[in-house]
């Protein structure tokens, strides 16, 4: 049997067994794959296969548009039966995806833990640790024997997203220490947790954005971070495997700003037409006003042209090689800054290298176009064309270099600096650079 | 004390104990970012008052560059020693970044188990499982009882990177399925291990992409994957941490690609600036003769625009709006082609939604224009005007939104159809539109 074979059993009613038995083969993520592509009504029927506490695994690896659709076609009781049994923190983003009337519906439903775990969760702002932490965190007291840790680890397993860490807390809850599962094992049963814990245990603030602390657990290959509030109470934890949404998140952010983009979060094949138009309309807009610049100053300069008609011929070639080359030093610098690679005091060194480099390609690029140059306009416009390459690409790229630099600078996200916008600004300056020179040569 | 008063502290050669005390509560990461930004010299001062195994550990955690530069200015039996205690990957991949005459003069001074094991993992090609996967894990026989079992992981531990999750393999160390340790735990001591283990366990093949088993340990929320040879036995695990450098590499890599930067697997800080040229020059001189079209197309008009002077005012801002409305459909294609979001066969779809969006900025552009055109040159010229931006950006839109799906179908990276190729075509495909067009109206 296969998806599409299962596809079909459904369709036509044939036989449960041999669904179930197929599905108990099957990783949640796949099941949750085939529910993604198919409409609620199908969904619900492989849903009724599964035991509760995998139909709540399975929910929790759907998009959650499909969530939210298969949560509106649920009777109330369900619902609340299948989100009881999902993780903490996937199910207080499930909730937070629903209107206030839903949420409002659901929540008299709950029993009163999870009622007030979820408020909790849901109540912390979009991009902090909170937002992505979950509430099943296994918790010793420094006082246990490993024995005594080791039995209550036991009992707490099923409910909690990792055993691995278990973080140490005094009376008041606060944070003073982790151990690790495989410590406690080769500890002798005996020992006190206090002994074998790590005191210098790295926790992340609950307000914290979740960019940074995803790059902490990519940085010390942890399995989670402890959360902590003001008081370093624990109050959750980040696992690695969110961590890596975080980052994959992050990564599609930046590279949709570099592209002049703008706050599309959810996958662009389910995206509306009116949400695809209004993250691309903005930018598209205001560096139309941008280019007025360069017709400007092509408007100004058109004397020179009307003169030599055949520099038009050069006018792609030199302003878009302006803006590519400032195109890359742009994302060179936005992803090294992006990764931590760059660090803003850098820039000074930076500077230096970028012009070297860019005045290499520069010198490159002008050979490349100066034979061009001799055939369509002879000797002098070859001149002209091979002086302004070597300055159009050696501006281009320290436009590219220095702006992601200065948007940091003035707290903007320098993503933006990559793309078309470094683009437009290299553009009106190839255009001034290259009428200018004609005009010194030419006349 | 902090890492700017050791350096101090290191330079006027004051008392070790403060410092070893020091190190001692600062993580392995920290240390190695503190060694990466200075020099060999002081490096070893640094790792001389660390442990053997925390040395190794702090070499894991070092850009390669900073690795090789310690490993040359070490004597071959203390780099023997501290390469025998690394983590197998880590040394495998230090070992790579040797060159011959450096690797045949280290192996004689390392253990034979050592060696063979480097020989090993250090042969399989870049990029692909065997490559970023360790031989430091955990195998378990079925018959063990969980008691055996875990009285067997304990005594491991030390040497895996990981035994939260061990192997179960046959006599011919073919991989039956996994264990987790809190299964282990959980279980009654005498359960067999066979009882418990996971028959299902999913393993990616030595030589598959690194990309893909990167996003399958992200897909299944796993710690690690087993990775097998061609007869299903087990070679080998790919842990989370190296999935989560994986991902985070690849979308740089992807990144660069979109601004025309191919083949920098280094940190650009480090490059030098030979190596930054060599990743620009290729793309920027291609793209120069691209451009070339753009101008022999405004030379086959030059009569019309001779005629119109007022023409050229626009040029600038209609073959950029093309361009920059290609990057953004470029972009958006390529990252969720990248992360699964769109698949090859979804591209039916989405060229319907995107002839509508397109369709909606270019009207939307065409109104922002036609006021301009209209006082810049009348209103043939803003008819001109407006009729050729709804088109060029609705071609611009539709080459960004293909282009991606057109490499991949030739086997070609998508990821250099967002940026500056897109633009380079949407400059050709703009200037025939917009002089085609004002020829059509105002002769």
């Amino acid at each position: 049997m296969t998806f599409d074979t299962l596809a079909h059993a459904l369709a036509t009613g044939a036989d449960a067994t041999a669904n179930r038995a197929f599905l108990a083969t099957q990783h949640s993520a796949d099941i949750a794959q085939f529910l993604n592509d198919h409409d609620a009504e199908i969904d619900w029927r492989v849903l009724d296969l599964l035991e509760l506490s995998r139909q709540a695994e399975v929910l929790g690896y759907l998009d959650r548009a499909m969530q939210v659709e298969l949560a509106r076609s649920a009777s109330r009781s369900r619902l609340a039966a299948v989100i009881t049994a999902m993780d903490a923190d996937d199910r207080a983003d499930l909730f937070n995806a629903l209107t206030e009337d839903e949420q409002e519906a659901l929540l008299p439903a709950l029993a009163q833990a999870e009622r007030e775990d979820i408020r909790r969760l849901a109540s912390y702002e979009e991009g902090t640790a909170g937002s992505i932490m979950t509430s099943d965190y296994a918790v010793l007291v420094p006082g246990l024997t490993a024995r005594e840790a080791l039995e209550r680890l036991r009992l707490e397993a099923p409910d909690k997203e990792t055993i691995y860490r278990a973080y140490v807390v005094d009376a008041d809850r606060k944070l003073i220490g982790s151990v690790r599962l495989q410590d406690i094992i080769l500890a002798s049963p005996s020992t006190p947790v206090e002994k074998i814990m790590e005191r210098n245990t790295r926790a992340v603030g609950v307000e914290e954005d979740q960019e940074d602390v995803a790059k902490k657990i990519a940085r010390y290959d942890v399995v989670a971070l402890p959360v902590v509030d003001a008081d370093n109470r624990i109050v959750g934890i980040v696992t690695h495997d969110d961590a890596l949404d975080v980052l994959t998140e992050e990564a599609t952010e930046d590279f949709h700003k570099s592209g002049t983009v703008q706050g599309l979060a959810e996958s662009v094949r389910q995206a509306s037409i009116f949400v695809l138009y209004k993250a691309r309309v903005a930018w598209l807009v205001l560096l139309v006003f941008g280019n007025i610049f360069s017709g400007a100053g092509i408007a100004y300069f058109e004397e020179t042209i009307s003169a030599h008609m055949a520099l038009l011929f050069f006018l792609p070639l030199l302003i878009a090689s302006g803006g590519n080359a400032g195109a890359q030093s742009g994302t060179l610098m936005v992803r090294a800054i992006a990764t931590g690679d760059v660090r803003m005091t850098d820039w000074g060194r930076i500077l230096g290298r970028e012009t070297l480099v860019a005045g290499l390609l520069g010198l490159t690029m002008a050979l490349a176009i100066y034979g061009i140059g001799l055939w369509r306009g002879g000797a002098e416009i070859a001149l002209v064309v091979s002086i302004a390459m070597v300055i159009i690409v050696l501006a281009g790229s320290l436009i590219g270099m220095i702006l992601p630099f200065i948007l940091t600078r003035f707290g903007m996200d320098p993503a933006t600096a990559s793309g078309p916008l470094v683009t437009s600004i290299a553009d009106v300056v190839g255009v001034l650079i290259y009428f200018s020179i004609a005009r010194a040569v030419l006349f």
